[in-house]
């Protein structure tokens, strides 16, 4: 048995999704820009993907989608917009993130922060997650924009992403979020929130690598990232990426379609794993199941490195991660698990399972017994859990 | 029959290269970044595929080869990274591009302009080639980049990047040239060339849309475009597009086997084509043939708007162009013939026939059969034609 329980870094491409996509390979190839028929063959199928899309966020006609090449484009797009829009002509200087936003948001406001911006970042709760009151005093009147996740990509943790709009709004800040992790496992609505940016990535809800998106509310106005022949309504030049965008149009009806599927049946797949997985002594998860995307677990096993378990699971045919796919080359700890004040010990025991629509339980089931047989042999072997006794006082509990 | 001959705007994507890419959508789906088994299965397709392109243009193993979205994205983050570097640091504040490089080129060095930096358009001469003396004439102390294309997109002329390369390499000036429009058609080497940075297109040479690539020399360092997970060794971060990327490496591969067939069998269609349409009276040509690419012609119908020609060869269902597709779906008139000084009258009557290795000699029989009946359809109706005498002086020859 094989089995993929790392959907927060990628996901399977559906296959209803690939069929959409392969005619517009070698068939209907041509460049929608042109003016003959190769061209116009492929506007329709786009209008509809793109109809799609606004449908699975709930985007008015008047907003603008923007198709991109993937969430760290459509963050980086955000960020460095801002920063010619409003922070190079000093009309502003500052911009709020939290400390776990994706290693997109992370690195760009890092390099911004090189060149003048100043960069707050918001710490995150003993729950993984970012307290709305903590944007509020932060805000400054040289705040140019606040960006912050709907939901976390190693913990699930989902943020409260309706306040910090609210603050933002009375305050008169833009509000950005990084929905990437929350498309398809929780409802997201753009119009019931106060959002003014928004980015997605096809491929974490079952769509095609390469393809993503940035929402723009209509009055938002904002600076290229690319600029060109003037795609994508002069927002967005390059070549229209044809079978991208049609994939991602039909992943998002999917993902619509798929909305209670994945938050009951998944959720409850994901909840009896949880449990079976606490019943082993000595394991911690940081997020409350209520607070989190109904298909993620971060699960700390102490003494146990995230890798060696990695490493078990792996023979056993069984991917899992320990988290962010965008940084597990390097083996550091897990960015979450250190915010939160875990002990260098327990940073380092993290293991993210991400399930998705096509996960079984029967998949589970195996898995559950890998992990138990990985705990026993590596804590057999593990010098840090040797000298823990039985029944101490975890790294998290003990408030570090 | 259906003709394609708009290959400078797309291709067609091979039948190889999507059975190469084929496996990566729902089978193969892992993130390369992982570290388990649906990731490692994809790092030796992903080596194999990045060999291809090092191959291609002959870029020796310590040089890089960084995957991008398209080419507008690899020209965009050469120009913008240039100005990172060395512009608002204050070092350098000029580049020098030419009046005629695609708009992801243009449009940049425009928004560059307004915030600070100074912009040199070079000229063409009357056979739509920039002077490689003219790029001497313009360096200063100040000079951080010359930015010249290979061959240009409408022409297919190829400008004399080997002469621009050595007066940039003897100025001490970081030379990038944008290769689209010549991977597949002329030999491209950027170890005989002095080449810093060379921007590259899948679907230029029948590999996907939404993947294209940067070349960059050892020691040329460049700030990153998209900050984030630190995928393409920092360079370059965003999830990998994994079938985009081995599409683009299969792509590489059978347009360096064409390159022959591309430049003689083609090269003779063309020709032969060209002949042709040039017996139809009152035509004309701007690039000398062996001063272009092998698959492209522009050619202007002195008393037909290029946008009439095109919408009956679409009735025919023949493709073409008037030009850049990223452009078109203005009605303007020609960049090119614009910037050759054609009055205002021819500058809207060129149209661009481009082929490829698919191109067979009874689509160009049927093509120039369908062009023969509307030019003498739409001169019978032009206004402007009627007026003009017979064995009148073109705007060209007339030096204007």
């Amino acid at each position: 048995m094989k089995v993929y329980l790392d959907n927060n870094a990628t996901t399977i491409v559906d296959p209803y999704v690939f069929d959409e996509m392969e005619p517009f390979f070698v068939q209907k190839y041509g460049n929608p820009n042109s003016l003959h028929l190769f061209a116009s063959e492929t506007h329709q199928p786009l209008k509809e993907a793109m109809e799609k899309i606004y449908a699975g966020i709930h985007a008015p006609k008047e907003d603008s989608v923007v198709i991109t090449s993937c969430a760290t484009e459509s963050n980086n797009w955000i960020l460095k917009s801002i920063y010619f829009d409003a922070i190079l002509p000093g009309k502003k200087n500052h911009i709020i993130i939290s400390e776990v936003e994706h290693p997109s948001i992370i690195a760009t406001a890092r390099f911004l922060e090189g060149i003048g911006c100043k960069v707050t970042y918001l710490p995150i709760n003993h729950e993984g997650i970012v307290e709305a009151h903590t944007v509020r005093d932060f805000i400054t009147d040289k705040t140019a924009l606040v960006s912050i996740m709907w939901a976390n990509n190693e913990t699930g943790a989902i943020f409260p992403v309706q306040e910090i709009g609210e603050i933002c709004a009375e305050k008169g800040v833009l509000f950005h979020t990084d929905a990437v992790q929350a498309i398809g496992k929780v409802p997201v609505d753009v119009q019931s929130f106060n959002v003014d940016y928004l980015t997605m990535s096809a491929h974490k809800f079952h769509g095609p690598k390469g393809v993503g998106a940035l929402y723009i509310k209509k009055g938002r106005e904002l600076k290229p990232l690319l600029h060109g022949g003037s795609q994508m309504g002069g927002y967005r030049s390059g070549t229209l990426n044809v079978p991208g965008i049609i994939g991602m149009g039909k992943a998002m009806e999917l993902a619509s379609d798929a909305l209670d599927f994945e938050m009951h049946d998944i959720r409850e797949l994901r909840d009896d794993f949880e449990e079976e997985l606490l019943k082993i002594p000595d394991t911690f998860v940081v997020t409350p199941r209520e607070k989190r995307t109904p298909n993620t677990i971060l699960i700390s096993f102490r003494g146990i490195e995230g890798e060696s378990m990695l490493w078990d699971l792996n023979r056993s045919a069984i991917a899992a991660s320990t988290g962010s796919a965008c940084a597990s080359e390097d083996l550091e700890s897990n960015p979450v698990m250190e915010a939160i004040g875990a002990d260098a010990d327990l940073a380092h025991t993290a293991i993210r399972f991400s399930l998705s629509r096509y996960t079984t339980k029967e998949e589970l089931d195996y898995t559950l017994a890998v992990v138990k047989e990985a705990v026993d042999r590596l804590r057999g072997i593990s010098s840090s859990y040797a000298y823990a006794p039985e029944g101490h006082e975890s790294g998290l509990d003990a408030g570090h």
